[in-house]
């Protein structure tokens, strides 16, 4: 039986908040006049990408990892992750003092592989697919005994994702609808239950990759579809959603909007030219939602969760390399 | 005879900082822990990239022009600029309700050519050397009328690049050394007199690149030295010191400091990667010019301005193009 207080609810967001609070960075909200104008509404950026490890994730993980008793940790921790809830795992793990193995696809980014062993992790390869990840994931559990974290189907991984919308709405009151990226469903469901707890009038979006639209899809079904074969340039939004993040979101989420690769590839150039800051392409997606959705946005005052900052400098998706 | 109320001193820089208060930002200071353990000093970074125009340069352009009257500001103004002061005096006119016309090297970035035309300006382009530069602009002025603002060998300008070190330390009161990159020298002469004026005991450097290092040999000459052929990525910095700007930094600037192409190219990058901000290869100088003095900088706590974001995103120095 599911213990009650474990729940994601904006309680258990704020726990997670006073728990983890000296350990994050507060990160800054930045505004762009330039975007503003081509947008005609007032965007608000909360720039997670300059959180520690470089994304949100970090709030999720160490808040799931603090939440356990040290003899728990003892074994020490692992999940399945294509980049910033495996550098985000390994940092929390080792802020614990507990060992953190990653299962990493094999296609994951060379900066987000070089970051996840700079913090002191162990690293596990796998097939670039769900059902790889997790039967090698298994198999290393069975072996070790090491606790899993799973990177957004867990109650404490939920509630410090809405750490991060807490913190925004904190800052600006008054923000009328808010967007976060969506892949598993993480940041997107903890972010609708601090949103819709502190402002019950907001609208809360999520920006989709058209290419892995299981989400915009799921959602609109009313039933949970699995994603199969992910296609697209925003490889942190490739998972398919969870049970948990799945009946959170079918519940307070206002829609899911989906962008093709080439307005999140425009919105991410977009946000490093105009806005000098460096972002992911999934962090860029719910620019490039609003962008492919201008109407419903149309002066409005939006809140953009900027999730990450990875971004793999080698290869960025508009310059063709020899 | 020089009006003495116009000479660069701190009231000079207080009084350009109040001119444009209200039209610049005051720009963050960002820390990274992971560059301070690996340069073993503490870095306070002056992020002047955020700034309007993506550079330090909109302040010193602004501050000149609303020094002058209306009047004389009838029939446009004009300068010559390999990027940052071409769009800074673009947007600075703009705003002043006057005409900007902005000679160019052919070989400017291409966005930095887009930026000035979107703030109105008209562009002329000359060969990319000084003695183009300056021919072209005199036959504009001569047929124009157009008032003259240089980028660097200007007292007011100086006066208003100096506001930067003025807000920086103001906020960061504690620190022992500032590093500015130095081409020009608009942005060092005005660093130097603000930070010597407010902590007489703080040593003011300047990193230059060594494919561009007139001013490191006028300094130690103790003569003006012109560069002929300037060779290096920082495309801000192959200009060489002016007779005012040498003649304030041969007095009270502490050291010149010279950094390979490659070592820029590094620091850069490390910039972009660790702190998940877009600098142009001229900002990264200063960093720079620390990895490769180490010693000089070990336990101190060090300012650094970051000079401009203007990188040209389809040209990256770490990137081989098709």
């Amino acid at each position: 039986m599911t213990n009650k207080m474990n729940l994601p609810n904006f309680d258990s967001i704020s726990q997670a908040h006073d728990r983890i609070k000296p350990f994050i960075h507060k990160t800054p909200v930045l505004e762009s006049s330039y975007l503003n104008n081509l947008l005609e509404c007032s965007i608000y950026f909360k720039c997670e990408n300059f959180q520690k490890v470089g994304a949100f994730k970090f709030r999720g993980a160490l808040n799931a990892v603090l939440s356990n008793e040290k003899d728990t940790l003892k074994k020490g921790v692992t999940t399945h992750s294509s980049g910033n809830h495996a550098q985000a795992l390994a940092l929390a793990a080792n802020l614990s003092g507990t060992k953190a193995t990653i299962i990493m696809p094999q296609d994951a980014s060379k900066s987000k592989i070089e970051a996840v062993k700079a913090y002191g992790a162990d690293i596990i390869f796998c097939e670039p697919n769900l059902i790889s990840r997790e039967e090698t994931c298994q198999k290393f559990i069975d072996k070790s005994g090491a606790l899993f974290i799973h990177p957004y189907n867990d109650h404490s991984v939920i509630s410090g994702q809405g750490t991060t919308a807490k913190e925004f709405i904190e800052e600006v009151p008054y923000m009328e609808m808010i967007v976060t990226p969506v892949g598993g469903g993480g940041l997107l469901s903890g972010t609708a239950i601090a949103a819709k707890s502190m402002t019950p009038s907001i609208r809360v979006f999520a920006g989709e990759p058209y290419g892995a639209g299981d989400a915009c899809r799921s959602f609109y079904a009313g039933q949970l579809i699995q994603i199969t074969n992910p296609n697209t340039i925003a490889d942190g939004l490739r998972t398919s959603l969870g049970t948990i993040t799945f009946s959170i979101i079918i519940q307070i989420v206002d829609s899911i909007l989906t962008a093709s690769d080439e307005t999140i590839i425009a919105a991410m150039r977009l946000i490093w030219e105009r806005m000098k800051i460096v972002v992911e392409p999934s962090a860029a997606v719910p620019l490039a939602a609003i962008m492919e959705n201008k109407d419903i946005f149309k002066n409005k005052k939006v809140g953009v969760i900027l999730s990450g900052g990875n971004a793999d400098l080698d290869n960025l998706p508009w310059i063709k390399k020899t």
